[in-house]
């Protein structure tokens, strides 16, 4: 079994890596290869099996047929231009997260092979005026450019997949938050950073009300559904591969307090609240009532509390626990 | 009033570009050009305004930048390869209905004017498993190639329409029919040709059953739909610029009892019924229950009654009447 993650340099691929050498096995079978692609040679994980560490320009047709070989047999494709970044740059976004995702799916047929793929698509997707809730039959009704380009990447794996040339399994991600490591050019990064911050003893800004409310999924169930999606057999998908990852629907206000139920009155102070209109214009067309459905149908999970977030925020990413100022 | 025609040597842009010739306005101004672009230069209609026909490959980037000239005030955007033909080529129907369509939108923005265009979508874009009636909020589900790539440049016409690199005004068309001409390589072309082929005197098949039920309008209404979608404002369309045309749901059945009401008993009985698997595969994956509601409430219209199209058909394609053999 060869696996690729494509971004694995980005938080969530690194962690994805990690899982899959922990493991050792995907879809039934030893993991033999692990390679890791990224806009810069990925870090490597220590691993029972060999792991490579690669460049890829996923613009480019002949850098993607380069990084995806021969024999490959599950794709991660999880590399994107973020939400702020494709709306400030209408020819990176379409030529990375619209080429880009084409560039892998017209890889995978030339290959003749048909890779299991699973994209890492966005609940960016959904916006305007749809009614509640939204479910895995809502029409996709973008408010940005990286959800419209996320929406094309759905319609043409769904098409290359009906076609045979690929196995494509597409999810959209809820905003995934505590994210650990710098803020992003994501709209949505203040959504880890003001309990990222806080709970490292520094300040962070909310540029957002606390009653803004949204549909959030920690970094651990994140790695975990993905791997479940690339296990999943495809008669079980049918004709549409692309669903919604469950998460939970939480306010800033509910958030905040759950840090507080697990670190202490003290975080919570180090939040400054200053509206921001750019950002509140484009996170306030994302939609918050989300149900999942098809993928808590086919196994997938979604987190059972923020607090539980906050403590696998402080394991993972913060052993020394909570700084106190 | 600079007017725009891609895809004006098929049977809609003909019919269209005569259309305008016969107004002489449009958006409440004088049209004041004509150019009709095509594969091949297309026929010139007698016009009070100066025409011209050009030839264009709408695949090639350059070739769209130097057919679509600064200056130019609307453009249809009518330009595709049919349904059939995209399924059995995949890498026409990217190129031509996905690629073809990002190069308008690109030459439009790179013109800075933000001209209205008026874009030829289908129905094809729905279809498998959403619930009845399908709405303008119904999720896009296409079911073929043709559909996958017209929902794609859907989406990017929403975009770059938010983005004000173009007035966009996506129309999904029904199924035309009475459709003149020889068939063509669409799947849904015997839902022309068993009206067409016997009020001519000639034999025609008809590939499914007479209960076969779809969602379609005749050539007439659907001309002033697209000059009606051309003149509407921009502040009436909101942020998301595609809908449904009107139309009305017949069965085969119906349609030929309309055919015998108009013209007799004769006609009906040069139908050969032989049942074509791909074809029917193809068709039943779309849907038949639509409603237009949006585009409606906008003006535009679907037919009163199948009979009146066979009329429209006799008037303006048969117009020594049907042979009787």
């Amino acid at each position: 079994m060869k696996v690729l993650i494509l971004g694995a340099g980005g938080f969530l691929g690194g962690r994805l890596a990690r899982a899959l050498a922990r493991r050792g096995t995907l879809r039934g079978r030893p993991i033999t290869g692990l390679a890791l692609a990224d806009v810069a040679p990925p870090p490597m994980p220590e691993a029972p099996f060999p792991v490579e560490s690669l460049k890829i320009d996923i613009a480019d047709p002949a850098s993607v047929a380069a990084r995806i070989a021969p024999g490959t047999d599950v794709i991660f494709h999880l590399a994107a231009i973020v939400s702020a970044h494709a709306e400030e740059d209408l020819d990176a976004g379409m030529a990375v997260n619209m080429g880009g995702s084409l560039n892998v799916f017209e890889r995978c047929r030339a290959l003749g092979s048909c890779p299991v793929l699973v994209f890492a698509s966005s609940i960016a997707v959904y916006g305007g005026a749809v009614p509640d809730p939204v479910t895995d039959a809502t029409f996709l009704n973008p408010q940005t450019s990286y959800g419209t380009q996320k929406a094309v990447a759905e319609l043409l794996l769904n098409d290359y997949s009906r076609r045979g040339l690929v196995d494509g399994r597409g999810l959209r991600l809820p905003s995934i938050s505590v994210r650990p490591g710098r803020p992003n050019r994501a709209a949505s990064a203040f959504m880890s950073g003001i309990f990222r911050e806080p709970l490292s003893g520094q300040e962070a800004i909310c540029p957002v009300g606390s009653d803004f409310a949204h549909y959030y999924l920690g970094p651990r169930r994140c790695v975990e559904n993905l791997i479940r999606a690339a296990e999943l057999e495809a008669a079980a998908l049918g004709q549409n591969r692309c669903m919604t990852m469950p998460g939970r629907r939480w306010t800033i206000g509910q958030m905040i307090a759950a840090m507080t139920e697990v670190a202490g009155a003290a975080p919570a102070r180090l939040i400054r609240w200053e509206p921001q209109p750019e950002i509140e214009r484009i996170v306030s067309g994302w939609r918050d009532d989300i149900r999942a459905d098809r993928a808590l149908a086919l196994g997938l999970t979604a987190d059972d509390s923020f607090a539980d977030n906050i403590r696998q925020f402080l394991e993972d990413d913060l052993p020394g626990g909570p700084v106190v100022s």
